[in-house]
């Protein structure tokens, strides 16, 4: 069968295995194909191609229900639920999104982006349907990385008190988006070993029976019944929690998935499948590298080579090595990931510093917890967490950090829009989120030299410390002198890059430099308009606005909602008000997907969108 | 020895068991007789009290150091860590904290009140010893209640991981606040019970050898292989994390508990030591009735009774009969809590409607994203948490309920000063970290039968809302009828009560009734001051106020931190600036305990203090 004349899963439920695998191959072909022009989560959803057509076949979708846990592994289940028209607008503005959407699709049951909330919100799912008295099936697939949160922990334990039927698929590819860390992935890797063992069992007993008392046999012993109790029990740690387990089974054998799905499917009570899948399946460049592959941009289909325009580095990367250079001489820094060791930049630290490199797996909570222990304990934890991520720690970060008020430095990338990953990816609740918790130093710097210096600023500071910085390039500034001797900013001091005699914008971190442009254009049409780039949110310059204020109007302009933001702290603090005090913001909405370019030219928080207000705020 | 001669636990390490015993006695009588004066967490403090002094005599604290999680549990600690002398000023303004806090002793290493953090902290704090080569002991002690909560799963994950020596004790008293529920806590029930599997062993054995073989034979394995494996391995489920186990322990038996934690001690690995206790230990009050006792005011230690001054429902049992009432006519409504089923007032829901009640254990993270899936599957779930842990799921109220416009409501209790409990349980921060969401509805009642109607608005709106209410008595005012008749309230609209001449006072929700009585004493004076009930946070009635700020400035008054606040909000949303629009509200910092009368005087957010700052502000 084409794949072109799949219009919804009606039309494979007939396919016989052979044609299962045979449409898999096409599925394969067309994401590569579309993903190498859009760019896109590739490896993960290679991974789950098998293990969607076996779902889709077994399931009465969509009266049963999918769930998948971030929702980044869904591309062939887009393209086998009548998408596959649309499917090359994906991640573009106005395209399909790269995550599951409700409006998208019926088949659609759960707007994800975030990791580990698939059990919890299948749980209630279930609930509902037995409150309803209704009878559908509810599958969730999650990857193992996500078993690392907590989240995922409270979904599985609650579920198997509830003891409904629900069955959840481990989509266990060993891997998170960097490699696996926690106790849970060893068990995991314990119980893909489990098979083994049994084949094995007659040969270990015989040698058993051989080996003569000592205390070698001893610790041989131990090893053995360590290895003896997930032969006997491999569902022990599941059935603990109320599930029965099944597994390991291999998750690109159709036949296979379709008959365990299919007895999980009639147990009628929490089921948890253990499937064994290989993270880029069947594209060796990203079986080979599957965190380059990941979320890679553009790429060449037949070589692998990821497209790369020439740009200056990334401030992820910026921020990074400038960790790497303060901790030679600083052995107190110690860098945190949750699981984005890669995207944050931490790669050059983790290789030249393994030991005061922690990635806790998808476990944001714990990151920022086990951070306030380490500063506690006298060491500076810089934990580098994407701003949208790090809404998980809220509660870390008032109770733990900022009440004990302790050194920690948060490195909030991601900051701001984002781009292609949408809704669920925008960093643009930080600074709503932090602005108003007591003791914290909050920065956002205007280029990635300026990072350099603010991380440094904060290495000055007693007590914790937020700097927030956006995806993607920096603007590409010299560095490699500040590395070497940074700069300590004026704490709570924005710096005046130019006064303006008919009006002043407060530029944050990311607008700086569009605001800059803007003015540089704007005088182009006799308008005098300054710059200032504000660099703390908190604590606040309120005496150069201030100062400022007396001969001109004020924009603020930052890259974050406008409620709760920088431009309402600017306003209340300085209390001129409307007349005076304007904003350019983020609405107080949810941003799709698109470009960061595009999205930002929406929303005007670009030089064509900051001149255009200048202007109508002047009347001009 | 006596109690008070114990200065610090130097004096209690060369005492013998017997004399420890005693001791225990001496604090025991200490606490029940300060608590019933000064009220407080009675019945997890007298649980902990042998394992306390077992810990302190083993441990070099506080070279070593103690993590205790939550907090509540920490009277005998205090009593014996230098603070015998001031324990009766417990949890009083000005006096001891009822948690641990690390400005009252060096023997306090991490102000908590939150559950479940101290594993993941006492992590931070072990591999910062690790760094720094140090070789200090840490031990936590956690609740088998905080083992619901993703956290103490990160911790525990991570922890295995990083091998690095650490003892974790349970604390099992098989409750947490509620009786415990989760897989988990089944899990907990079967290895306490191992003990006598292991006695039984031979009898087991015996009967199997002459069970007839047929289909009961089958169930009767199965059963049985349920009990062999946490017979042979009960250790499963936390070595599966990385940790060793031992137990379970008497946690009243002062002996083996030292002798296991020496043996612990001795390991230099991470090792998980099972101590089984009871909950309000030593007072047959408190051991009958520890949900009772689990944090009472002050009571007659002699006969058990709290004392109980006679007062209006609290809104936390308004709440709770109003949702039994309309969820008599609505079979869609279902309720859900976090391990809080009397504090927000549940109870009688639980009994009436026990199917469509859901206690998740301290799982507010699972809690939201339940309720989305519920809520997705048709059903309306009022999700009870407090304030101060409802910061736990601000990603989940993002991303899962808001961002999919879900018709979750939010009813949070303890919104404000919630008094003795101090610092990590005031609920200053919600309206800041909720009125940015986009499309949520937050409302704050008057009084209680404000309440009321404002739950039956919620119920008529067709998207996420979040109701905020204080902690205690309501006002007083008559409810029955509105149980029977609620009123839809106009949404967006706030309730001009009286207009004033002189000022306007824009009170929200608890500080409406203190803005009133404000104004009769302004009156009294001459002052003609108006009050206007907000009511609703978001959306926020423009229009009124902006016609009120027409004749007279305003004053905005809130419980609330005034950063990101709803005073700011509405400076920002009307833009008249400081000369019009003043604010009252909780400073930019961490409330300490005390009495709410006493906070709320110190803050100004009284009638007093209204007073006073409407006379400053006109210049009387």
């Amino acid at each position: 069968m084409e794949l072109r004349n799949v219009k919804s899963p009606e039309d494979i439920r007939n396919l016989s295995v052979r044609e299962l695998e045979d449409l898999a191959q096409q599925i394969r072909t067309a994401i590569i194909e579309t993903v190498s022009k859009t760019g896109g989560h590739l490896a993960a959803s290679l991974g789950t191609v098998e293990l969607t057509l076996a779902l889709h076949s077994v399931f009465d979708t969509p009266r049963d229900k999918i769930v998948w846990d971030v929702g980044h592994q869904t591309y062939a289940h887009k393209l086998i639920t009548g998408r596959y028209d649309r499917f090359h607008t994906l991640r573009q503005f106005g395209g399909l999104s790269g995550f599951p959407k409700r409006s998208e699709s019926p088949y659609d049951v759960y707007d994800t982006g975030h990791a580990a909330g698939s059990i919890s919100y299948a749980l209630g799912l279930a609930k509902a349907r037995d409150l309803n008295a209704e009878d559908y099936n509810i599958v969730v697939v999650i990857g193992d990385g996500a078993l690392t949160s907590g989240l995922a922990f409270e979904g599985l334990n609650n579920a198997g008190e509830l003891k409904t039927p629900l069955i959840v698929v481990l989509n266990d590819n060993s891997m998170s988006i960097s490699e696996n860390v926690g106790g849970i992935s060893k068990y995991l890797t314990l119980l893909r070993l489990a098979p083994a063992y049994r084949s094995a069992k007659a040969r270990i007993e015989k040698i058993l029976d051989h080996i003569p008392t000592g205390p070698s046999t001893i610790s041989l012993l131990r090893r053995f019944k360590g290895s003896l109790k997930y032969f006997l029990f491999p569902e022990a740690w599941f059935e603990a929690l109320g599930f029965r387990y099944y597994g390991p089974v291999d998750g690109h054998d159709i036949a296979g998935l379709k008959r365990v799905l299919a007895e999980a499917k009639a147990l009628k009570e929490p089921v948890l499948i253990h499937a064994v899948t290989q993270k880029g399946k069947g594209y060796s460049f990203a079986m080979e590298q599957p965190e380059k592959f990941h979320g890679p941009g553009p790429f060449n289909a037949q070589t692998g080579e990821i497209v790369k325009e020439p740009a200056p580095p990334t401030y992820s990367q910026v921020l990074g090595q400038s960790l790497v250079k303060f901790a030679e001489n600083n052995r107190k820094i110690v860098a945190i990931t949750a699981a984005m060791t890669d995207g944050t930049g931490l790669k050059p630290f983790k290789a030249k510093f393994p030991e005061r490199f922690y990635d806790v797996g998808i476990a944001e909570s714990h990151a920022v917890t086990f951070a306030a222990g380490l500063a506690q304990g006298g060491m500076i934890p810089v934990v580098c967490i994407y701003s949208t991520f790090l809404q998980r720690a809220y509660d870390q970060i008032v109770e733990d950090v900022c009440l004990q008020n302790l050194k920690v430095i948060f490195a909030i990338d991601r900051a701001g829009i984002v781009g292609q990953d949408g809704e669920t990816h925008h960093g643009q609740f930080d600074i709503s989120y932090l602005r108003h918790i007591p003791g914290l130093t909050v920065m956002a710097p205007k280029d990635e030299r300026e990072l350099i210096n603010m991380l440094w600023t904060a290495l000055s500071i007693d007590g914790p410390c937020a700097i927030r910085y956006p995806r993607g390039c920096g603007v590409g500034v010299p560095v490699e002198d500040a590395f070497d001797s940074p700069e300590v900013l004026d704490v709570g001091k924005a710096e005046v890059l130019c006064r303006g005699e008919d009006i002043n914008i407060l530029a944050l971190g990311s607008m700086v430099y569009p605001a800059i442009e803007a003015c540089e254009k704007l005088a182009q049409e006799d308008i005098s308009a300054g710059v200032v780039n504000a660099r703390f949110v908190v604590p606040f310059d309120l005496d150069t606005v201030t100062d400022l204020l007396r001969k001109a109007p004020l924009l603020v302009v930052e890259e974050n909602v406008q409620d709760g933001g920088f431009g309402e702290m600017v306003a209340n603090a300085v209390g001129f008000g409307q007349d005076k005090i304007h904003k350019l913001a983020l609405p107080k909405q949810f941003i799709p997907h698109g470009s960061q370019d595009r999205l930002r030219s929406v929303y005007g928080l670009d030089v064509p969108g900051i001149v255009a207000q200048v202007k109508k705020l002047l009347g001009r």
